[in-house]
């Protein structure tokens, strides 16, 4: 995460991934000890498995079992079961900046990085299918349910959703969209059609949901747009 | 439902109900054997706990200790947890029917009827914070699990997503909207708007999102609506 490309979405974003975890992600070249390299790979098995049955339904044991190690082992790494979960949260937000954020930051400021953006997103929910989208089962595994897991998964979509809107914000700074443009009205209906997407594409299987949420976003930024640009 | 008002909201919505658990409900005065009175009883309980930690985690076992009755006796109402899982979704969308549609249906044909289909709509996902919604929950839990419980869900949400398109043709033909409006892109974009709500207002707790919900569904509206109307 050196690189200029490489910023993270935010210092949020940044304060998402503590050192624990940071270290030994994203550095290539960086001497990683064993237990590291051990927690590293406990923290993706187990970001596949909430990925497949949901956060909630996580379990050290179930980890074990994948990793072939002790439940004793897996919880030395971590301490809880919450932490392991936290940790889970962490990776799936630094890889979700990694497909979607990062880049669209290769695409010139303004509209061109906002649909890249949006493309970028849709493409995560939608064409991924073998594996679901713990933002998305999350809200409803941690929707009545405070504590530091909750925390973790909303401060990661809250840290997306608000570089989406300094993406807007920058594309209304360049003259792409209207003065009055808002940009987190517009990033709610974005939001909402990504989930939509989710909903009718993966779940409903309904025929046509990519191209319509497509052609919402466009009727969104369209709403928004200079008139003749 | 023998009224006009209370029409269900289509033959599959019917359908949805079969005579076991339909002859039970919202048929006032009618006789009820003490066996289907307890069915009812357990419907409502598990039900219940549904909205709460949702569809899949329902066993017979939690559902018999709320009802203080053996695991036994509520298992020889229902054969199976699998059964007391449908019966459970189509009980769910009775009731949406009776909250959301029926309503709405005592509304002006044409648009008024649209804009109060999604007004009672979002009231149901927004201010009932006490409980979750099984159709959004459900989608997650069942999103790669195929049987009949999805199957059940996925056709109780597609026939309350059919009865809004027909409000939405029937207010093209009256030429509310426009010749082109296109109900299932409509249907696709307010469907989003009420996930986006529901995750916006329940799960980030984002202030003003039923505001900005209502907005997006009237720039829709506008978006589709006769020049001049």
């Amino acid at each position: 995460m050196s690189t200029v490309k490489h910023v993270p979405i935010s210092p949020a974003g940044a304060a998402l991934a503590p050192e624990s975890v940071a270290a030994g992600t994203g550095a290539p070249g960086r001497v990683q000890h064993k237990g590291q390299q051990t927690k590293l790979a406990i923290i993706d098995a187990a970001l596949g498995l909430a990925t497949q049955i949901g956060l909630e339904g996580l379990s050290i044991g179930a980890v074990a079992e994948i990793m072939k190690m002790s439940k004793s082992g897996v919880f030395s790494h971590f301490g809880s079961r919450e932490e392991l979960q936290i940790s889970v949260v962490r990776e799936y937000f630094r890889r979700f900046e990694e497909d979607v954020f990062f880049p669209a930051m290769s695409a010139p400021k303004g509209l061109p990085r906002v649909q890249a953006l949006f493309a970028n997103w849709m493409k995560q929910v939608a064409v991924e299918l073998q594996s679901g989208c713990i933002f998305i089962s999350g809200a409803v595994d941690y929707d009545d349910r405070p504590g530091p897991v909750r925390d973790a998964l909303v401060s990661s979509v809250q840290t997306w959703l608000d570089a989406f809107c300094r993406a807007v914000v920058l594309a209304r700074e360049l003259g792409h969209l209207d003065a009055g443009a808002d940009e987190r009205q517009i990033a709610f209906e974005t939001h909402a059609l990504i989930l939509g997407l989710h909903y009718e594409h993966r779940f409903l299987k309904s025929p046509g949901s990519v191209e319509r949420a497509l052609a919402a976003f466009n009727a969104i930024l369209q709403r928004h747009g200079q008139p003749g640009a």
